[in-house]
């Protein structure tokens, strides 16, 4: 029954339509179908027999407070506007229904532009993706992940206008395969991205989009307005190339980040011709980390990069795989955005991290 | 180096004196010691070689985020009013100490007037009882727990004025061991027994108390005021005696909070002449739970008594037994205080809960 917990999950406690605030229940035939969300993003399932048994029939909206019995329930029994919800343990809940008139028609009508089968590690990928999108921003479009289906592959991007994030799937599609394009809320997409395992098709259509995972299906509004051209800031050609060993680098970022200057959190990547190490400055001292780092293409006598630590600690986190590449430009007061990059599991990934001006 | 960390955490982030933002170190032929606390709770511990190596010698106060680095550190060398941390992962800290001077003298300075062993299951329940204190009235000396070495006993109780816990493990003192007693913060405490393992000396004199454990010493300021004569809200005979399966309880009062009301988190309990039952009503409808207990002694047609359901819950949740002894008046308007008590691991605890008026 956890696809019912997390269709419940997703209704809001209080909402300006007092609907929304209820789980949505079809009983016909002794078939249930239960639909639940805040207008925004919603979910929606069909329940066996053997997850919930039924009597009676009809459509009704149940408040979240009963409905969060409703996985517990070994009976539930519909009359008229009451329902009666036998629990496993022997408790009998006895409630009232909400007629369901003027709940919401389902966000997805069918009409889908395009579609496609994610992969399942597209779909976590597409889960952690969600961090570099903005929180608030002047820009509300960076608050969203734009999911793009392209000819030669499916592709997410999110960015918050410091860094940017971007992850792909080849795809074999013949030519004149349908392409379209939609920015998701990061809020809404980290939500459904919970409830949804295994593979998940993928339908974008009139400003709606779809996601169909194992028993469950999910819809969402797409925002409003263009994400910006971002392929003009992805780097193109390294200047310097280098190898970054993941996990002996979250490490060195963890303790640099903890005595760094907690209002910009730089930490400062150094390179003094013989090998590389991050350093930190803060209020209470500072520090030296040796980094597993190796140059692989380009010269370099010396140089120094200052990061938000952070947002290098996110990106190097989210690229899943032991050893990271890195493109670095020619040091200097103004750097060019670095990146890194990574292929795992059939995706490749890359996160564009501008450095602090120092 | 647990010990350490537990130490560390209780160390403010911010204080009216900044010194108390530190660790106090005291490093002697190789002994290093270590203090920290809020000034009203505090605990120390003497750290061998092979938990920390220590090059120089001194005394210093090191700023909280650098102790943090301590139980990570391989090497510590002090260097005048500087400080070099030497991770196990390769990275070098340099930071500065602060001056010691100022810093406050141990809580704990001696003159125990009574003391005992604290068996491992009273530190438990003691940790536990806690929850009975008040998180805030306007008798402030409710927010404490109040420890008593009795010749007879050692005993702890707390009270928010609408319930009571008390525990009490034996002790075979002779005639005339001397006698004490003492109120200690809710929140002081607690943060305490969190770092406390195995059985623990507890010692009390003139406003302090000491708690020994493995590896680690701890004092408390003992709050001012006199805790209520509570014996006379015990009850002393039951009127009615049942016996109540802790676990299948629970699960029933568990489901019936879910749909009481928010407000008062009222749950009657009920008799019928034939059994037991939990019912609770709320906005969004009312409920009915078998619950699992049997009458013992004392002769009933039928009764009800409203409890807040989580203070109920929280009672029979602490009594670490499976079968749980309630003493339970005649059912009425104006209900006496309820018990609830068991043994468990050589211990006696109890407590007292008054119904709600209905």
């Amino acid at each position: 029954m956890r696809k019912l917990e997390g269709i419940i999950g997703l209704i809001p406690h209080k909402s300006n339509n007092p609907l929304l605030t209820c789980l949505l229940v079809e009983v016909r035939d002794g078939e249930v179908r239960v639909r639940g969300g805040n207008g925004e993003v919603e979910a929606s399932a069909s329940l066996g027999r053997e997850d919930l048994e039924v009597e009676g029939e009809g459509t009704l909206l149940l408040p979240r407070p009963l409905a969060e019995y409703l996985p517990r329930a070994r009976r539930v029994v519909l009359e008229g506007s009451g329902v009666v919800l036998e629990l496993q343990g022997g408790g009998v809940i006895r409630g009232q229904t909400v007629a369901p008139e003027g709940y919401p028609e389902p966000l997805w009508q069918g009409g889908a532009e395009a579609g496609v089968e994610l992969p399942e590690p597209f779909v976590r990928a597409l889960g952690g993706l969600a961090r570099f999108a903005a929180r608030d921003d002047f820009r509300a479009i960076f608050r969203g992940v734009q999911l793009e289906l392209r000819e030669k592959g499916v592709r997410a991007v999110a960015s918050d206008g410091y860094r940017l994030g971007l992850v792909e799937a080849p795809r074999e599609a013949p030519e004149g395969t349908p392409t379209a394009r939609a920015v998701l809320p990061r809020w809404s997409l980290e939500g459904i991205l919970r409830l949804l395992s295994g593979p998940v098709r993928l339908d974008l259509g009139r400003g709606r989009v779809r996601l169909a995972g194992e028993g469950l299906e999910a819809a969402l509004s797409a925002m409003e307005g263009e994400f910006p051209d971002y392929e003009r800031v992805i780097p193109k050609e390294p200047t310097l190339r280098v190898r970054v060993a993941r996990e002996g680098a979250l490490s060195a970022l963890d303790e640099a980040l903890d005595i760094a200057d907690p209002q910009n959190r730089r930490v400062d990547l150094l390179y003094d011709g013989q090998g590389w190490a991050l350093e930190a400055e803060g209020p209470y001292g500072r520090g030296r980390w040796p980094f597993p780092a190796r140059l692989e293409e380009g010269g370099l006598e010396a140089g120094t990069w200052a990061f938000n630590g952070r947002h290098l600690r996110e990106a190097l986190a989210w690229l899943e795989v032991q050893e990271i590449e890195g493109w670095l430009s020619a040091p200097g007061p103004s750097p060019a955005p670095t990146l890194w990059r990574g292929e795992w599991q059939g995706l490749r990934g890359l996160v564009v991290l501008v450095p602090l001006r120092v």
